[in-house]
């Protein structure tokens, strides 16, 4: 079996004002949908962050993809490291999100090939990963402090036609009360059974009160806070301990692995990351300095399903737990991040998304449900969904309209509040 | 699909008198095959080392595998870990087999389930295990000290009639002369780019002196000795410090982790290990003394060909080399082994295998090639070998004839040697 056409297909979904560590998400995010089709005429999807620098490598990648055996990842993925240029030494970078586009280019033909193998063995791609441990699959209700609106082409306004959880999410948490009420609105939707915020955008003693507020309002509830290593070792420690016994993990408090195994001493709250153990180089120095008790996989920032498993069996064997990072995302990358929550045997944890905070969708059948926080593996083989193709066009319609070409949540961020600056430490 | 049938057959191969470090290898050495069969007509093969305790255990897991489905490897294995018994402290041993039998179940139940996944979707197992990386998989020449004689039916007489390596086979090698002559016999059969001899036998002298022999005799080839975990701390660094620039790896000179990280730092020469570090268990204790600079697999005590390929990972990510330990074995395990060797990207080292010591199969077609020293990647579905059931019925009832029911070298050895006993440390 032969790849003979790859398509790549920048879009834009609608995505409200967010606030992060980096600033504020524009009303638009970007991803991009590559598609492989076979000799044999079956079809595989994948779904990574989009940036024009993404699509160069996935076009730059294209010269060894066509011709190649999708049976065969070991050798596709051989030549994709030949072919790719290097990441460059920024490409990581300090923001929140992964700029690192060879690694993407891997992640996207690792799950292209495997939804392709998975239609050819009539099999979901969790099969081809070694077996389904469980058909629904944990997500926790990822909270973030937003302006007021509902983004896309309302821009940052609001759609007064919009009820339940669409009205919801339009309105303003920008302190623990607006926090409670937007994880309550989120878990009424969807039934999330445990709670991240996205800090580092407010003084700790803001972010570690609104922690306090839900864990008020959800007794039992596990919670995590993830400042996007925007807090110095000290405050890290400070803050942590006001909050031990209240979490269920604290997600990079603080940069570097030096930092987080210096924290990790001083508290008892266990530590996650997907900002200071990112690759497999840098596991042997999260083992050394026994800097974290969490790896966050995200299988686009780990080179795929394939190799999300490997770090799974690094954790197993090391004795870490293992969870799950998210950006915003479409619902191929949902299924994906499915069938390797329902494949890995050691996922202690409920998986980070951002779907409730999108509502456009690409695939056939629109949005994908989420109930009692968990998403049932699609049934079907491979990833089980299929691209609507109108959909896609008319969300790549809206990529070339909104005129983004990379996110930067810095200007979007100056528009709310003049001159304000990116800091990779800020309190 | 589920699995219908399993059967367990007990099976013995004729042995020649090999020398190790446990004493003297039986006329026969004992396999066990297990064939499962599925409600869709399909059947997997596999192969381990044979012993009551394995048998037991096999019959054991039978509650579990029957009604499981092949495809579903975590689950199967979960139910498995459930069901089988753990291993006994004294398992693994301080002899140089390993005799723990859950790990060999996990082995037997993913390499039959693989090769059904194979027939199912006509892959090679290769494929499933991730791609082929080489269709040719180098083995390395595995010289023993030995009596003279051919082992089987004849015992330890030798058979006058024999010609080639089938005759050189059966000379005694006791010496450096011997042992150069034997691997002159051996390549000239198999054509090996690699030695390695099986050390632990004779004082470290003469074994040193031996592969001193070698490295005059094939000047440029990879070397290899394994005492077997004989020698103390003090001797291995001794007789190390003498093979200085001479050996490719040093096989467990000595016994535990501390014992392996002390020698390692006193010699530039690579330590390996099979028998020091054995268990995803111990890789922590491996990374954390730093011990060994490669890791051997072995699929058949690292359970099964997933779990080698999630070691070979480990050992990627952590800078180790990986190789590949044997026993004797038959061609289901050569099959299987090979498939390991063409999937593994970081295969840095020629395999192990025990294959020229043994000449009847229960395969189709008999004796596996071995050319220019490799073993090419079986074509065909699965591991691409049948069973020859009139083979498999013949070297069961050599089984039931030899009486054997576990590996156990040292009353062998005292056949030859009164009163010779094991020593887990000798020089």
């Amino acid at each position: 079996m032969k790849i003979t056409e790859m398509h790549i297909t920048p879009i834009a979904l609608g995505d409200p004002p967010l606030l992060n560590a980096a600033g504020l998400h524009a009303p638009y995010c970007l991803r991009t949908v590559v598609e492989l089709v076979t000799d044999t005429g079956l079809r595989g999807l994948a779904e990574v962050p989009g940036s024009v620098a993404v699509d160069a490598a996935l076009a730059e990648a294209r010269a060894v993809v066509i011709g190649a055996d999708p049976m065969n990842w070991h050798a596709l993925r051989a030549k994709l490291a030949e072919r790719c240029s290097p990441e460059s030494s920024k490409a990581r970078g300090d923001r929140p999100w992964d700029g690192r586009t060879r690694i993407q280019v891997f992640s996207a033909m690792d799950v292209a090939c495997l939804d392709i193998q998975g239609h050819a063995f009539g099999l979901p791609v969790a099969m081809l990963l070694g077996g389904v441990v469980r058909e629904r699959v944990p997500y926790s209700a990822y909270l973030f402090y937003k302006y007021e609106g509902a983004g896309g082409e309302l821009a940052f306004g609001t759609d007064p036609k919009a009820t339940g959880w669409a009205a919801a999410r339009q309105k303003a948490a920008l302190d623990p009360d607006g926090v409670v009420e937007q994880a309550r609105g989120m878990i009424a939707e969807f039934g999330f059974q445990s709670i991240k915020l996205k800090g580092g955008c407010f003084e700790p003693a803001q972010e570690v009160a609104a922690m306090k507020a839900l864990h008020k309002a959800f007794p039992g509830m596990p919670l995590r806070l993830d400042p996007n290593a925007l807090w110095t070792v000290e405050t890290s420690i400070k803050w942590g301990r006001e909050l031990e016994g209240i979490l269920e993990y604290l997600e990079d408090p603080c940069r570097t692995q030096e930092g987080m195994a210096t924290v990790r001493k001083a508290l008892k709250t266990p530590l996650a990351t997907n900002m200071c153990t990112t690759s497999f180089a840098e596991l042997p120095g999260s083992v050394r300095l026994g800097s974290e008790d969490i790896i966050l996989t995200d299988h686009h920032f780990w080179g795929g399903l394939r190799a999300s498993m490997e770090l799974a069996a690094h954790c197993r064997i090391f004795g870490q737990g293992v969870s799950m990072h998210s950006n915003n995302h479409a619902g191929i990358s949902l299924a994906a991040m499915t069938h390797l929550g329902a494949a890995m045997p050691n996922l202690t944890y409920a998986l980070d998304t951002h779907y409730p905070w999108q509502w456009e969708e690409i695939i056939v059948g629109g949005r994908m449900k989420i109930e009692g926080g968990c998403v049932t593996l699609p049934k079907g083989p491979g990833l089980g969904v299929q691209l609507d193709r109108a959909a896609l066009q008319r969300q790549h319609e809206v990529y070339l309209r909104c005129g983004l070409k990379e996110r930067n949540d810095e200007p979007e961020m100056q528009k709310k509040v003049p001159g304000w600056k990116f800091k990779p430490t800020r309190w």
